[in-house]
């Protein structure tokens, strides 16, 4: 029997109601021995996508274990709720079958196998049909911690059938570089779907458009705090991609990004109009 | 001596500050084996009837143990700090005696004992008259779960005089059913302070009105999911209560109806002006 | 060798991004039986003296222990990081050398002995140089905690070149108190950089003045409960320090002001035209 010492926890619940603690309680009851771990519930709601997204972020920072995930628009209807093994078993991941797993099981090696969460032993009893993270979710993860085997769950699921993230796509158009805006954190840094090799070939600094206006000139720097008063520059962030940030202030509303949004990146000499026919922003006119 | 080995923890301190971590400091400081599990501190500023139902939302999956609760507008004036044990002493609610811990209370079976903190060998001593939660309820939750008997805590209290919750009033006027809207959530759900056995003689779907306006046809739903787009429906929430929701978005948003306000539900059938003098506002116009 | 069973964290991480939960795991990766007991995330971004001034209000009520504390606007620059013993070995503060720690060192009876964060041994490889939270304050906590001593995770800084934290100034100009706002609350509570002494001899009540404008006159109560309806009173808070509270509403919101601003006291019988040349604010007015 494996057991785990870990949950980790990360959801679109927020901290304005008890749904968060609720789960705890959920888990604590069935699991006392078990620590839980919240990852973050700032997910915005809804948001798969920006769920996946900070999971996969996280994934190798996180103790082996069992990885509670919970960002479920389709609560009620007939996506499937899951357990998904790793690792050689290492951790075993839970939530609803819809994308929000993917990337992250795809960061740690991919699935073992997979089980459909359709016991209802190791369910709680449902009072309406609106809190799989209390009901289903929550004490699956505190069962597999304390020593339930996938199989006892519900029937296997073939990892092949489980439904695959979403993968934002790099793209060359006209001699620019397409590329989106995965996240815009906390202190306004905007993470692209690209690493610093992407940028190579396109010169050192580079004009980021958005929205087709060519917005900044951005030269690499080496951190934060390297990037002078005034300026946009492009680091290597935390999760070894590349961040437009400012100093001091924030990168995502000086520009006016958001993730999902789409950013072009051109060589700084590029010829004029080519894929701009609007006046520049500038700092202090916008 | 009986010990507890959980505190679950729920006020409005929000996470801007400290408080709820001083709390926490507190509490491990006396009872360093016993685990602090956040219900949330959520709950709007000095709201004790958002915190009691809250509380009386979770208390049925919290851990047995004891359960701190600090919502407290009147800290430091004559409204008296209470323990109250229940269910035989399998838990122990500590807070305010303003009303927050009555709804809980009654769900697991009411009191059995109560004692006012009164002892300041419990207390930690007070710099300045305002931070209970630090220097009265948290030592307070802590020693009780550390085994000090209620009795040692101060006087016992008769649990009759305990200050009761409010019940918000389920009514009918001139063929309405006049309910109260209990909770918004972060998802926008309007949870109503009535069961789905309220609504039957009322038909499927019903009118619903707010401020006098009737807003929107509402047909009974089986979970969010199935609730059809651009439509508000009605679901069995995970208390066992009536919200209405509406698909992707806010329902509490779109109806413009906060906690504590009043709602109307007609017949569908009912006749033009019975209870609404006003323009219908619909999705789109408002 | 010392050991410590608590780890107590704070940062201006928020609670949007996974970057708490990503520095959870990996302390307890390190040092799976320590606790981090949560003491804010919520500092304002990049607000050094907030920071500062929080740990400093806190650190008296945490677990002897390990203290990481992280608000880092210089991260990747050429700040130092550290780690600060205290108290005779009961508490190592960690995190950056930027005057966030120097407060609360200076309240426990100031450092011992200090330690740059130099060895590579005790970091996590760095991907990109952006998040010294996860890769060198954290690591440094939980080995810390673990057991490694200061000598071996980087050459020993004299505690005198430590930066210390910015000192706000009490004066009296032309017969006027001359205060500043330490602190806003989530309650409204406008916390002075005064004791209860320094106001004694400008009598009771005072007028206190914001931006040139004689705005209130305050007297002093016993608790926020003392306070009347529509009156501004003037409490000892749970720091011992003077606080500016309006009775079920915020001071701060009321007042106009905010952290870090000046606030002005004279006496209530003071000669008109003293400090100010404007019509007085009135409630209802502003």
């Amino acid at each position: 029997m494996v057991r785990y010492s870990t949950v980790s926890f990360l959801s679109d619940f927020g901290h304005a109601d008890e749904f968060v603690g609720v789960v705890h309680s959920v888990v604590r009851s069935i699991a006392p021995d078990v620590a839980v771990v919240d990852i973050t519930h700032g997910i915005a709601r809804h948001d798969v996508r920006a769920g996946a997204l900070a999971l996969a972020r996280s994934v190798q920072y996180l103790c082996p274990g069992v990885v509670l995930a919970v960002v479920d628009p389709g609560v009620g209807s007939e996506r499937r709720a899951v357990a998904i093994e790793v690792g050689g078993g290492a951790s075993v991941l839970v939530g609803p079958d819809n994308g929000l797993l993917a990337s992250a099981v795809a960061m740690v090696g991919g699935a073992d196998r997979a089980a459909e969460l359709a016991n209802p032993e190791y369910q709680l009893p449902r009072i309406g049909s609106t809190f799989d993270g209390r009901d289903v979710f929550g004490p699956a993860a505190a069962h597999i911690a304390a020593g339930v085997d996938l199989a006892e769950l519900g029937p296997a699921v073939d990892p092949a059938v489980l439904r695959p993230g979403l993968l934002p796509i790099i793209g060359v158009e006209d001699g620019v570089l397409v590329v989106e805006v995965l996240w815009t954190d906390h202190y306004g840094n905007v993470q692209l779907n690209i690493g610093p090799e992407d940028l190579t070939e396109w010169g050192d600094p580079v004009t980021v458009v958005v929205a087709g206006t060519r917005r900044e000139t951005v030269a690499r720097r080496q951190a934060y705090g390297e990037i002078g008063v005034g300026e946009v520059g492009a680091v290597i962030d935390s999760s070894g991609l590349v961040s437009l940030a400012v100093n001091g202030g924030s990168a995502a509303e000086y520009l006016g990004v958001n993730a999902g949004e789409e950013v072009r990146i051109e060589r700084a000499d590029a010829p004029p109009g080519q894929s701009t026919s609007v006046t520049l922003g500038r700092r202090g006119e916008t």
